[in-house]
């Protein structure tokens, strides 16, 4: 080295590689990997009475779509678009038949019939060729979920257990404001940084314990002996943690496929199976939201367990008091709108996000070989599936 | 199929394949064939007023413009950018012969020359080989018209007969509010959304009257039998309603290149020819704004006749009043900024739209084939336009 | 020219050709030629307060960094994304031996050596093997200097005697508020708009005297003699002022490589050597800042030099008034976020401009030839560099 003389610097960021993202398994579009492994499954895109006779604008896995519910009852998912010229449903009047447009007044069904055209003679004599693009959904605890994949390849909308078999005193409750995800409603990151971080366990004790205070029980701070494991359905990471008195605090939790939280609340000091299950929606490549439901004593619960940090909900907190305080948004959202995979330096600890990823790469696999993914069934009349997460106290 | 059994949904959104535009017919550009054929005629950029002694910013087919008025009261429309170093003359300082750049003072009369190098030796002695680019200008009918095109085809500055035979009592107003757009001054969408719009003429009984009320006269809100024609200078529709009493309601629209409006006013319930002209200015691809002059009774009318939705001006709706009462603004706008035609389905009473396309199909090929485009006229003496829109009754 | 007659127009704006920029002048991302040019030098990137026990983002050529100062008193530059698993080190906590990531715990030095895994076994058995990418800094005129370039050529940060050879009653003092830029702290473009005006001595008495009023002192306002030579360290510019009473007002401006503004203080009406040091630190291609250090006799002197256009601070002029007093912000922004150099027309009063991208390129290709940039001294011991810059009366 011909350098100029005294000691060299060793490990700066001169020279480091252009950063890259795992695009197959964080972009949702249409004809992606990943977005083609998230279409093999139902989605909550919205809660029951988010379709109603004003038609809601959504946007989902990258496609802008139209939410309503007809004079019928029936909800209504299409795209944005009319397929006469074009000009977004979002405008459209519900009816008790469908949705019209309002520039030319075509009306459709919630399958996307067209019904009429009003400027054509006849009321359109060749409208049943015309087909406004829908997707089915289905409601469920609360939910409007929707299909956006392959037809012959739909599943049965799943039943859980955990929100199936109430306890006495128990109703569903359903919830729009991503909880979990320590923010706002809308979350400005890529889903895959939230998504993987459900078995990120070992986080907890820094960034909800020693960095923003106990943000969780007091059980929580403590450092658990975690090990992970490929489920049938995803990924699972069982925490233990030994209690003062000699007890051990055992604790599972559950990434599910596609996107579902299963995750025993954090915050109450009860031992009891999971009662919520949250569902974590791509509404493009850098943003996602989360929709919940689980079983409530009183209305309300669901909501009240958001994080509160120095007292405060997330909104209330000035910059400088998100920077002193951070939780799972600033976390994740720290991480860029697409996490640089390719700077990453992944140790043991991170065996559950590795196996997060190596399970939805398998998936990938099965999909490109023809077979369905994990998780996906077509019995509609299957019994509800059950999770093993929970909060337990074990003897030793 | 080796589907999972059940009824296969049909039409759904899935698989659908990448929307596109036809940008040959939308993109403004210099050297877009669009942008070509709009450069072939004048079009105007401003009201009279708008050309002062404080540099104004304009943007015109997509270029950056500064339009002024120099002492001398002549008019000046330079590209934005100073000849010398580049900096905007937005910043600049109109005097008696031209405009002066901020910078180094290089001063430009209306055509560009530069007048003086004041920073050079003998306030520069190659100032001469210096031009400004600037673009031809003339004031007609309160308004200020450019010409953006090739210097030898430049045409004669048109006469319209609807703006140079002025009944007893009325007088020409200019209006830079973009009357007929439906909502703000500049309108975030491609101009031909807007332009097409013109020979749709049966969008009229449902948007504007099922839907948002009747925005119109009474007999507007009928549904009107339509013929449309090609003519020497674009697209006429003719729309015949008949009347309770029998006798019919017999109304000329006229969609005139390049991008001439020439729509009878539906709000009053006068029969007489056209009373005002409409020239849609695209600023860029995905924005225009609306000039109109008018022959009027009293100053102000021809603003007067802007849409009111359930008794409101544009901006003072609500987004929710928007949805519920939408207009021409929210019809187009709700294309997107372009338009993906090839997710369109027309159908019979699109014809209009059909031919408006047409017809600049038609002039793209002439341009490439070294002809005209119609309606251009080198013959500074050639008599007034005559146009045959109007509204008239007639008896049966 | 078969036109249809009539005189033609020359030098319009039509079919002018499509402009570009010297993009290997004005880039300054890691790999482009002036990037990589620009990190053969020190640059400063705060003041020295900036370097504190709350994090503080930074962005510096194009690169996301965070800079705090460890429980030791140490600064620390690193950038911004942890080496674990990417979030941003700006939620990261300053403790005494470092900064650890809100995330998972991971504690670095400032030099990046991983110092505590927290969640791993025995706090990481592996982690000297993980290196958070930093960058050297040093602490000297109240203001950090980072060094962003191969460590092998890292230069020794320079000394000046302008800012070492203080007069009886005066101190240093740093200012982080863009003094000579002419509006806010960060300016929307790029920073060679700013830098080559350095030398474009002639603008003055036309933007900072006819067009915005007397900025400057009386004799600014003068049209004076300049000449412009390269010297060992960069341009300078000598400007000679012939005073009402025979006297000469000579003036000597210096753009040194890689940045700095060497100029007299143009509001204070003595003869004495340059008093400050300006450094034009390129945030990103379309953005800069200016770090000033100097001498003064009173806290805040730096500082009180600001621009007044028509009695008032940038901020606090309407922008109407920004059009009508344009000072170095406006002539400069409005050359638009990057020049485009192919349309402008230099003449001889730009010869210094002309000089200041000569000896930029004359680096570039030393840089190509394995060679040194001028003023990278790796003697930590050479002498202050002294430079010719001042205000000075000359007899005649």
């Amino acid at each position: 080295m011909s350098g100029p003389g005294g000691s060299l610097d060793t490990g700066t960021g001169y020279g480091r590689p252009r950063p890259s993202s795992m695009h197959e398994l964080t972009d949702v579009g249409a004809g992606t990997p990943m977005g083609e492994l998230l279409r093999r499954y139902w989605h909550p895109v919205g809660l029951g009475g988010d379709a109603a006779a004003t038609p809601r604008a959504l946007r989902v896995l990258g496609e802008d779509l139209v939410l309503f519910r007809d004079g019928g009852g029936r909800p209504g998912l299409v795209t944005a678009r009319c397929a006469h010229r074009g000009t977004t449903l979002y405008y459209g009047r519900v009816e008790e038949r469908g949705i019209r447009c309002c520039y030319h007044g075509w009306l459709f069904d919630v399958t996307g019939h067209c019904l009429e055209q009003p400027c054509e003679p006849d009321g359109g004599r060749q409208r049943e060729r015309i087909r406004q693009p829908w997707y089915p959904v289905a409601e469920r605890y609360g939910l409007i979920f929707a299909y956006l994949g392959p037809p012959e390849r739909k599943p049965a909308l799943p039943r859980y257990d955990a929100l199936e078999r109430l306890d006495p005193g128990e109703s569903l409750e359903a919830d729009a404001s991503s909880i979990g995800g320590g923010g706002p409603a809308v979350i400005p990151c890529n889903w895959l940084q939230h998504y993987e971080n459900l078995m990120d366990t070992l986080h907890v004790p820094i960034l909800h314990g020693s960095f923003s205070g106990p943000q969780f029980t007091a059980q929580m701070g403590l450092m658990p002996e975690v090990t992970w494991a490929i489920t049938a359905h995803g990924v699972k990471a069982t925490s233990d943690r030994r209690l003062p008195d000699g007890t051990v605090h055992h604790r599972v939790s559950e990434a599910v496929l596609p996107t579902l939280r299963v995750i025993p609340n954090p915050r109450v000091a009860q031992y009891a199976r999971v009662e919520s299950i949250g569902w974590v929606l791509p509404l493009d490549d850098t943003s996602f939201r989360i929709y919940t439901a689980g079983r409530v004593r009183r209305p309300g619960e669901l909501a009240s367990v958001r994080s509160r940090l120095s007292g405060k909900l997330w909104e209330e907190l000035t910059e400088p008091e998100h920077q002193r305080f951070p939780g799972d948004y600033e976390a994740q959202v720290g991480q860029g709108p697409v996490a640089l995979h390719s700077e990453e330096h992944l140790v043991s600890s991170d065996r559950g996000v590795a196996l997060v990823r190596r399970v939805l790469r398998q998936q990938l696999d099965a999909l490109a070989a023809g077979r369905d993914p994990i998780g996906v069934c077509f019995d509609a009349d299957a019994p509800p599936i059950t999770f093993e997460a929970g909060n337990f106290l074990h003897a030793s």
